[in-house]
């Protein structure tokens, strides 16, 4: 089983795929002194006068756009509005690219995104079409507020951390799509922004140390990527993951959730770090522990299986970049 | 020859892909208080705080990413610096999507996005790639700072107001792309930041009631669509049309060229409006007058013939939605 996960993990195009961005990513330039981070975070920090702002972009799987166009638009917001609250941010506005020249797909992939900025409250506020296309996509990106004494990066975990995770099990798995886990199309508003606003809540009581929302590579997946730009490694054990009860670990360690994030918390504060999760309306475990060793292992009791060694493997291969400031 | 002109430029697809935006717009929900402006201007502008933000995104459309990845990579930040500076902003961070599973075409598209940042003082901070993906695509959004006192919007001209161009001649048609004249590889990032700051400087000394950047619908095409959303029409001399020498009108009307801004000005500071184009390294003329009939009208001497009538025709058929503040 253990030796199972590890290599269907390992062999996930969810996970595979995010392997030429470190490549594509040394060959931009430096930044200049107002960027405070960029590659290997959700989301890039900029320093403007007073202000703290983020700044990302999603593109969606092609393979998920010819599946359902609906669902795209939909997941187009979804994965914008995580990007900027995996932060500790707050959305302020969207702008979009739709290519299409197909009328049909057009409109469902427009009210898939109607639907989520609705649900999710965030304006779309321009962008482009592409209508003479021959092919289908949606991209999007999203900037937002931050406050700079208070952000979460991906890359400042510390050897010893807990790894926790907050995530909703109360979903359905797309009918769309089989690696997707919906939880949000049926709740309400109130309790969406209160689970996207639980990351802000934790970086606001100083209870973290680095996180990430869970994106296509899934739990296991996205707690590797964090940890690869982070130079550490990780122990996580199979038997803490929170899990719906109908689905079956295979299935659920390469999906991605509605809603899920996964954070890095010094011992003494993880008790108070689940608090908020669960506050927040999300299930919250602690699944692992940050470890030096660079290694990306999984433990069932005393077995043990390695699924990347980061000295030699990558995921994205982006190497750690730490923020410039870093006010906590 | 008016007559050509004006078939040619009605069918020319620069001009007639812009059709499907206004009911795509139509369908995004009213916008909170903080977005002073968004749909029909080239970037949205947004209050946060003390200052102002600009936002915007654009396709590389896909024709020109077939012929040229790298022209199109480059085009991906020209375009959009382009859509800041429009509006008199500064331009502050860019995030992108490269889609395409083919690394040759992804290294040619990203040393074209590099050669942009280089040569426009842009960083690329962040975004997406899908590298399993079965088309190839450059999308690039970007985020700019500008002084909500001193806005260039594409909404607000005035019947009996001039128009005025602002456009970099010396260049050469692209030799990989019919449609471009680019003017911007070939010079000196010095001199580019000054073209693309004159709208900055026609913004602070109040000399524009509305502008634009010249975009795919070409300089006409392009005043035609700024008209349109200002709800009014215009009367354009065609031999008040600044053009390279070697170039015909009929090829010349339809080009996206590398560096061109149109403007709207109160007679009384034409002058003054030409002086900053010509002072900033442009070939500035005034090239025609703005009507309250609703009409895009081409004149060449006593001839006359109408583009488009707005009560019928559209370019991109946005409605005229004014800034919610304008301080001027």
């Amino acid at each position: 089983m253990l030796k199972r996960l590890a290599s269907e993990l390992r062999n996930f195009p969810g996970v595979t795929r995010k392997n030429p961005i470190g490549p594509l990513v040394e060959k931009f330039a430096d930044h200049p002194e107002n960027v405070i981070a960029s590659f290997g975070e959700d989301a890039a920090v900029i320093e403007v006068g007073d202000e703290g702002l983020v700044f990302a972009a999603d593109g969606i799987w092609d393979k998920l756009m010819r599946a359902d166009p609906f669902w795209a638009g939909y997941c187009s917001v979804l994965v914008n509005t995580h990007d900027i609250a995996a932060m500790g941010g707050t959305p302020l506005a969207m702008v979009s690219i739709c290519s299409t020249s197909n009328e049909g797909i057009c409109n469902r992939l427009v009210e898939g995104i109607n639907t989520g900025m609705d649900k999710l409250n965030v304006p779309m506020v321009g962008g482009h079409t592409n209508p003479d296309c021959e092919y289908n996509a949606i991209d999007v990106a999203i900037m937002g507020t931050i406050d700079l004494d208070h952000v979460i990066y991906s890359t400042t975990a510390n050897p010893g951390d807990d790894i926790v995770v907050g995530i909703d099990l109360e979903g359905r798995v797309h009918p769309s799509f089989q690696y997707n886990y919906d939880t949000t199309t049926m709740k309400d508003k109130e309790i969406l922004l209160k689970q996207l606003g639980s990351m802000e809540k934790l970086a606001q009581q100083n209870l973290v140390t680095a996180g990430k929302d869970i994106s296509n590579p899934g739990m296991v997946g996205t707690a590797g990527m964090m940890i690869e730009t982070c130079n550490q490694g990780a122990e996580i054990d199979i038997n803490s993951i929170p899990k719906p009860k109908n689905i079956d670990m295979i299935d659920w360690i390469k999906m991605y959730p509605g809603m899920g994030f996964v954070v890095t918390t010094p011992p003494e504060k993880t008790e108070k770090a689940i608090e908020v999760f669960e506050k927040s309306n999300l299930t919250s475990k602690k699944i692992g522990k940050v470890r030096d060793h660079r290694k990306l292992i999984i433990k069932d009791r005393d077995k043990k299986e390695t699924i990347f060694n980061f000295e030699k493997d990558k995921i994205t291969g982006i190497s750690c970049r730490k923020p410039k400031k870093q006010h906590r």
